[in-house]
């Protein structure tokens, strides 16, 4: 007999695999349409076979924030990774070597610092490709300028043990002509001194679907479109119908006729706010606001006086940020319509080194 | 050899067990001192050693937030155990059923709902001890009016397989003396009708150690005041000195000469703000800002142009709030100085049901 949504306790997330299977093929369709490769950020669902998928439907390869998601992935059989994070310290050099013997790595670097720290780990063996992170308006990581890209590309290029593998940018959203003015400037400025930039990787889920023509980016790496979430909702860049990821939870309290509480706090859907008004949506209930959360607790503020919902009935929301989500819980559920599926462990959660 | 802190892969989380070590002994100290039980809440460490540490101090049990984490603490041993939530539902009242058969146990309720499901779940067996929740201002879970908790108490005495154990609240921080007068009224109606009050539970660190002469409060939660973290700071409740936990993170960018970035983002120290400005306190650079965080990044704004902190270089960060970033590590490195004594899984963490 098959188990349904509303028997599984609660807090827990819920992941449609149909809307997953429609979000992946949509992007990968359009990536195709506009001669772009796509590189999935696996940051949003952290599971190997989400990974897998991707690269079956057409993925050049994934894309991970972390050594440990890297290695997770390895070892479920992923092949192509990039890595676009500044690595540094012995320990971690030496886990990058080992994960660039078994699969095509690239990883970034924004400094001659960095890329001094993977000349003189790769002196010997396989080499490594690294790209270099440009900081196009983001105000994160970067070289701030094209010159500087162009002397990190000289410096890698005099590298034995490396290899030049392009430019990376996480542009700021809303910014995007600025940043592809940056990255083309950097390009000329790099084939003018003879080099080749073979990959220019951008990424981002708010953008998506925005004006790749005539753009100088070769691949792309979005994360949330696999699930989506509020907030790519409200840029547009879906809709609720394709917000694959929910959490379930119970109402545990209805203290006063407008008020009600659930067992989900920021322990579950986190204190993100991405500026947007409230903690989340809440299915079948849209005009209430999750006004507040502390750690187990979410408070809901009806619109007006009801008996709905009641103590001990499940409600579905939809999270402002589903990738923060992933990484509370040490399983999911796959669901498909309202039913479960599989229940799984989120192999790449907590890596945080 | 001893392996030094900075010696440790970052991000990492860093507990001084001197300082905690001085921050349970002031606190029993103080609530001895008060003439109230101490039950410190375990959500701040989630670490079986340090709950039997409070016990062995003088504490007259623990408090937990989850049955997850009951069932932790019971099987480490700790044998009375305070659960402040709604249980609802056949599994969870099941598990409920069966930590009531090891431990002390006591749980709360706030409707009549939640008490029928205690009664018709504990109709047979060990009887379950139930504390009335009151919202005396918080505005989260709790009976509205001590009308309300004396009705409640009588549902309790009602029911065969239920014993009353007391009022419970979570004051709203500052509004203490309107929670004082809310207790007292309901302790006035329920002595009018026959009721004894065994229990009076109050909670949170930051008014732990503020007028209690004259209160009808006899037991007292704290959480945080083990580890305290800029929050508490803010408030009062304790100095930098005091703060024991931190993170260890390391710069891996210096983009500009004024921001540094490092490898701390929201997965290591989480968006909670509690209306602070900027995202933790970094030890030996106070005038620096953590500007903004992502996922795996932490954005540093230096007051001045400077060379440090270098590239490479590990730094430590008090972080807003210190319980949530319990949650987010498998483990915990246990420190003395700046020598590691001992890394310890997380035990307690993430039980999300």
């Amino acid at each position: 007999m098959a188990i349904k949504i509303t028997d599984l306790e609660t807090p827990c997330v819920l992941i449609d695999l149909d809307r997953v299977e429609a979000n992946l093929k949509r992007a990968q369709a359009e990536a195709d349409r506009l001669g772009l490769n796509l590189r999935p950020h696996i940051k949003t669902h952290k599971l190997p076979r989400f990974a897998k998928r991707q690269v079956e439907l057409g993925a050049a390869g994934i894309t991970v924030q972390k050594l440990g998601e890297a290695e997770v992935m390895a070892d479920a059989g992923l092949t192509d990774i990039f890595l676009p994070y500044n690595i540094l310290g012995a320990h971690k050099l030496g886990r990058l070597k080992a994960l660039n013997n078994r699969v095509t790595l690239a990883v970034t670097a924004d400094s001659p610092d960095t890329v001094a720290g993977y000349a003189a780990a790769f002196a010997t063996g396989n080499p490594l490709t690294v790209l270099i992170e440009c900081d196009t308006g983001m105000g994160r990581c970067g070289v701030q300028t094209p010159a500087q890209a162009l002397a990190l590309a000289r410096q890698i290029r005099l590298a034995p043990g490396l290899r030049f593998g392009g430019l990376m940018t996480y542009p700021l959203a809303g910014a995007r002509d600025k940043a592809e003015a940056w990255l083309a400037e950097a390009k000329a400025m790099l084939a003018q001194d003879g080099i080749d930039c073979p990959v220019i990787s951008s990424g981002g889920t708010p953008d998506m679907w925005k004006g790749h023509s005539g753009s100088a980016v070769t691949e792309y790496r979005p994360g949330t479109y696999i699930y989506f979430d509020r907030f790519e909702v409200k840029v547009g860049a879906g809709n609720w119908d394709d917000c694959a990821l929910t959490v379930l939870a119970t109402v545990v309290s209805r203290p006063t006729a407008t008020r009600a509480v659930i067992d989900a706090g920021t322990k579950t859907l986190t204190s993100d706010m991405l500026g947007l008004e409230g903690h989340g949506r809440i299915v079948g209930y849209e005009t209430a606001v999750v006004k507040s959360l502390s750690e187990e607790h979410g408070v809901i503020e009806l619109g007006a006086p009801s008996d709905s919902p009641r103590i001990g009935e499940t409600i579905r929301i939809i999270p402002n940020h589903a990738c923060v989500v992933s990484n509370l819980f040490d399983e999911v559920h796959l669901i498909s319509g309202e039913a479960l599926v599989e229940t799984v462990p989120v192999a790449a959660r907590g890596k945080v080194q």
